[in-house]
């Protein structure tokens, strides 16, 4: 589709991959749009690592050019049940509202980490897998957020200042979950390597109960789509 | 000047505290402004530790309620002369442009991390000591680029979303640097304390000739100030 995964050809871009479902299809798109992928995964003190090791592997069978893991422990400033190991994941059900397992700032972050590398590899395309339709209430995947963010990063860098125009790719930000996994499918991603749960165990085999369980296993009934993920017994 | 240094009054602020001269004079204006101050230093793989250990001392001298250092490697990035090794710090005067001594995205990532841990303390403030009068020619000092900044951490967070307005104090841009050394005296700052030199040594002695010295030593000249900087010999 894209030709040899590992083609030097293509603008380079940066590619925020957080080893769940949405960043891998974002992956595969900015490789089906040509362009040469520096993927960055953040640990930032989340409870496990499996979606890590899903990252590498998603980098890997998607013919990014390079992963990078940065570790900044977030887990410091407290504050949600995914960095903080005393607050409970929420496994109910899906409510209204910004949920406990909100990381404060989180796409702020990350899309800050991006724009420093994306500015030291002279890319002007950064790469976003959120999504404001499924998702979970979180205030940083909307698309006023995205378009803000990209507003302050062309006054922010270098780049910027010498007229280069940064911009920030957000492809699933309008889709449907089930829209996702049909795309995401379709560019030949392998969703048994992706981790969405946010309690995970170590093999990354999924709780089926969290918010983040419940929408891809919804997500992959609505597309009419066999679900790959992996539950774990209990 | 504002009571007792450790009181608990006040509202919580987060202050970005480098180890230099101007954002320990922000951080002496915020505490003359009523802020109980949550201090926050970021390890970024700086070439010396002098200034961390500056920042510590500072914030302990003004008041601060807490200082907190989050270990971030940018280094791994590369781009900079203030992270990578490879890349000479200028010494032969201040350029028009801007400077290797730039670290791409700095700021940003800095007020990202600040926009973070104030959500958690449910703090709306933000104080920075960004200064675009005499300055490096960083394109993150500008007043365009915090107002941008300021815009999108408004969408950002659960707490905009909740109707709290964050906003991002940066109470030195548009002052002079002597400006800033006259306002930091009035306000009880110890100068000797802060480290404001590109490659100071282990024990904070500066060397009296990258662009930071220069416009440091300019701004106390031009203030009628004693400098109380310590320079290597040499």
């Amino acid at each position: 589709m894209h030709g040899d995964s590992h083609s030097p050809v293509g603008r380079p871009a940066v590619v925020l991959l957080s080893g769940g479902l949405d960043s891998a299809t974002t992956l595969a798109i900015a490789r089906a749009e040509g362009f040469q992928c520096h993927c960055l995964s953040l640990d930032y003190g989340q409870r496990h690592h499996a979606e890590l090791q899903a990252a590498a592997a998603i980098a890997e069978a998607l013919g990014a050019r390079e992963h990078r893991v940065l570790r900044l422990d977030l887990a410091g400033f407290g504050g949600s049940a995914l960095t903080d190991q005393t607050i409970p994941v929420p496994v109910a059900g899906v409510d209204a509202g910004i949920p406990v397992t909100y990381v404060p700032a989180r796409n702020t972050i990350m899309l800050a980490l991006a724009l420093a590398w994306a500015e030291v590899l002279r890319s002007r395309d950064i790469f976003v897998g959120v999504n404001a339709v499924d998702f979970s209430g979180y205030p940083d995947c909307r698309p006023e957020y995205i378009a803000a963010f990209e507003r302050m990063a062309n006054l922010a860098t270098k780049a910027a200042v010498e007229g280069a125009t940064l911009r920030i790719h957000a492809p699933l930000i309008h889709l449907a979950k089930a829209e996702i996994v049909r795309r995401g499918t379709e560019l030949g991603v392998n969703f048994a390597l992706t981790v969405s749960c946010y309690q995970a165990d170590e093999s990354g085999r999924a709780c089926g109960v969290c918010d983040s369980c419940r929408l891809r296993r919804a997500g992959f009934l609505a597309a009419g789509l066999v679900d790959p993920t992996v539950y774990r017994p209990g």
